[in-house]
């Protein structure tokens, strides 16, 4: 950390920022520049909150330097972590394959999932995704089938082979949840539900962060610090778009998130094109674009019949859509020399 | 809704546009422009999915006439909601004088608090806020002293009769919370948490809904919403400032929305200068601005040594300044024809 | 500037850093810390571009210590700029009263707006704003009277005495609206047209400048910078709304930036509360607004007849609207201490 | 555009509001809904402004049908505009192959310039970019050559053959730069700069059109709607990053909006991964999901040693770096079944 005087700060005023820098366990060291004089803290005391020297007389601002996560970060975990998801083990992460997990917004029918789940496996998923409790915007909106949904989804897992990937909503649902699912999702306005993040962190089934409409990197790290630091390594981040000014999307879709975690963490991170455009004719095109930016899998919602979907129907493709989607993203992803996952068949 | 129909837009698909609107048990008005024929739908269906219709063929887009949110707007109750809190039963809301909540970012010492309280109680506030419960980004940072500082927020009312205000997290909490608290604080973070929003309406302790960070006006009347239909009337609301690229503040104050939610709404509305800056230089200016703009209260934090705070050092103010803010802050409230509130001795 | 090193950078690259700040004209101070070596370059070198460092090998990033600007800062000019505009040189900035410049968005027509002129003096206005030319969004939109639009501003200062505020759009205009107007306004769609501040810079006339739409605060300085490195230290400030996801207003109105702006620069700053929100029904409280937070006075878009307007007709107010906002804002003013500035008569 | 009205609106004020409609134009449809009554305006009268009509009695709001853009947009020309640039008349847009624009931020050095030309166009760019004249955030930076700079990219160009493409900040240039320049390129910041828009529209060069950091696609197409109706067809859209809460980059790069784009209009849109990201680092990665997302082209600044560059030294990459970029750019645009476009020799 740097403490940055004010121009005009006193002596005494430099010296009790030295004190208090002191009293947290840092060093300090003075650099008297021509315009400003400046106390570089050393030493890592992530956890102590320095925004009171901001309040001590004379001090202009603060300026952090390490950043705030630790066990995400490539400085104490070089490698990457590859997550082994479902009853086929799918590795999501470093140089696996890229994994797609595909499947409707909501869990609505039985037979229409199962059907689908056929079709998205022979496409090339490898996992089934869908609500079984929806985070609905509007109170009045469909809230989803609850257990019996999840129940589908464990079916559909048992013919098919597929991982299964749902939203937890909420801490007392984790174990319910984490009995049918093998993928925990934490959704966007979940991302900084602390106690929920530690729920999943002390549970054993992977866990698909997506990233907060409105975080920073260093949130979305920190919340998955959360949950490592609760005991759960196999984290998977998750770009579904941030909220920003634009009018023709319902979020903008920051791909750059992806090499720049890359950079910093060793974690996997996968894209969702579906939120994150909000319409279904950009789901392939950014697709696409994710696996080129170096996305480690994607999420999209597929549902049989999207003009009669009950929650997202804008966004949803149908099969045949997905089809060619798949297609097309393999072709990208043989152009940055990976392939696209399948399932191996469980003998 | 009106559903506007691609320029090249066949017959037939107008046709089926409309059969979807019927399906939806709306009417449809058939409108041939110039350049665009569009379909009027009549009929207040907040609750269906409307985005199906974006995926039919021929259509453009669709465009929403109603608000979603219904039990929270002016329409559906002109007058507005007085919320009275504390044993004080001090009033909130309408023509009712500008009430002031105040007190630590987090509760972290029984005497000190107890001392806070009667400082924040004679410069004329008439609620105790302190966290126990503490929603922190990093995993690392002090988390609270749970139950034991809901204690000392109830041992302070007590011997102050402020009324006290503290956040809920997560949904076990709900019942501990409210055997303690007049108020229960929904934080910026959970304000699309809808299972804890439907908890907290469903118990009858008043709520105090922070705006989430990237939340429209729209999405919070709808947070609002939620705890209304769950059974709870006394909501609250709160701008606590949103994310956006300024640089020079933690978030933007984005006061508008105070006199814009009076106009559709009739819920109270209060301002958090502290958080909604998160720099105590700021907080002062902010809270006269904020009861300017028409704010029913604020919400100030206020530490007995900002200097030592264990969270959010930055942006607490000391019980000095806050009688300054206080006095400054009444003659605005005098100047649009408000008074400040104050407590009550209950006898 | 600080040097952050990665974590494993070698000897060689902290050496190779330590040189090319030094070849920069600048003294480094190596600092080795528990997790990073940092490199604190010392010296006060604004115009060099230091982005190289964070291109040289072993480099994680670099953190600025010094605010890019400095002619605008209190650093250099602790006291109060006090700008005088037009034939009253009223005075604007420091503790001087407030000063509301007002009038319609364009100027339509010689005979309305002299009779407007006269009701905005009759409130309380000190300066006559009207476009003569119109930066308009849309090519098909009307583009304003040009030079008949300027006499027309001309003859209403001859008769009311009435400073007269209009904007400038291109370089080649500056020397003619220089001619008639008092103040010269910089748009928010020019506040980075470099040539254009350096054009109002070199002429003596006073500059109203806005804050570009995505604008930050270094930014916004950086740009009066500009025209006051060029020579002209006259500048007014003016805050009009930043582009954020809000969609009840066109703008967001960003006002902690007035109270943060007089913290760091001796600039006067004023609100435009029309385009800082866009709507009619909220000019009037977030004027109030505007001055409570500190601002040194307002622009308002008043219109004889608003459903007739040529352009921005949602947002201006009419002249029985502006009179009520006057003296409603002069309470506010009282309350801060401030009085409403008047036009003095000239003799 | 449809008019909706107040729920408690008169039978008078909805007819005073067909007045207004019928007045401008237009016809009008009543639509008495269950919750509101709208009035439907049918005709194509882009270049009235309708505001007016939101502060008539009784309106709640009003809400556009037609897009504000006309002859940039697909309805009026549904094959794509194919923009021939430099000697050798390289085409941009449609199915062409992707042509790559790359070279230094500014021009710095005669013979630097001369050997990084033909480097970049050994790696395959079609195009050599170079500031002559620099639009700096601040004064005190490195502000170009300029005309000299322009004799250099001349000379660069008569030496390879590569087009010539650089920026033109003020309309006193225009007839300057575009002796030289092969396309004149509108930076970001002047996007909304409608009188330089119109000078280059009235001018013969291609005209290589930014995104402004803060405008929405609307906005954008209504800007290259500018230089059109001005009489120049040549207009090529570029995304270069729009401004967000994101604190990792510089820019938040859209890429969004290059399928969204292709969707409403017939211009190319290529893609400038430099400013777009802020990074060199990031440069290749979002390049090639520029690519696969579906972009015409990219911009690229490439400087010889961009550890002494004098401007945007962070964000240059090497030569070196460009080949590579190439050469993974390549294969991305074979798996979009497009190919990279290469300098056809003039004989």
């Amino acid at each position: 950390m740097i403490v940055v005087m004010n121009p005009g700060a006193s002596e005494e005023q430099l010296q009790h920022v030295v004190k208090m820098v002191e009293e947290m366990g840092l060093t300090s060291h003075i650099i008297r520049g021509t315009n400003r004089t400046v106390v570089a803290a050393v030493g890592d005391k992530r956890m102590v909150d320095k925004g009171a020297i901001e309040n001590a007389p004379g001090v202009e601002k603060i300026v952090p330097i390490l950043a705030p996560f630790k066990v995400a970060s490539r400085e104490v975990k070089p490698e990457p972590t590859i997550v082994e998801i479902g009853p086929a083990k799918t590795p999501i992460g470093g140089t696996s394959p890229i994994g797609v997990i595909a499947g409707p917004c909501s869990i609505e029918d039985r037979s229409q999932l199962l059907d689908l789940a056929e079709q998205i496996k022979a496409s090339g998923a490898i996992a089934l995704r869908g609500g079984a409790f929806k985070p609905r915007t509007s109170p009045y909106s469909f809230q989803g089938l609850a257990e019996e949904g999840l129940e589908y989804l464990a079916e559909a897992r048992e013919r098919t082979g597929l991982a299964v990937v749902t939203e937890v909503l909420t801490v007392t649902h984790v174990e319910m949840v984490a009995q049918y699912a093998d993928v925990l999702q934490i959704g966007a306005r979940n991302m900084q539900n602390f106690f929920l993040l530690r729920a999943v962190g002390e549970q054993p089934k992977p866990v698909l962060l997506k990233r907060g409409m409105s975080a920073g990197m260093d949130e979305f790290l920190l919340a998955a610090e959360y949950i490592i630091s609760a005991g759960n390594k196999n984290v998977i981040l998750c770009e579904r778009g941030i909220r920003t000014f634009e009018e023709y999307v319902r979020n903008t879709l920051a791909l750059t998130i992806i090499p720049a975690i890359k950079r910093v963490s060793h974690l996997p991170i996968i894209a969702d094109p579906t939120h994150g455009t909000g319409h279904q004719w950009l789901v392939e095109p950014m697709s696409m674009a994710a696996v080129a930016a170096g996305a480690d899998g994607l999420i999209i919602e597929v549902h049989p019949d999207p003009e009669h979907a009950m929650t997202d129907a804008a966004q949803q493709i149908n099969p045949q859509a997905f089809t060619q989607l798949m297609q097309r993203t393999t072709r990208i992803a043989q152009a940055v020399d990976r392939s696209m996952a399948f399932l191996k068949t469980i003998s």
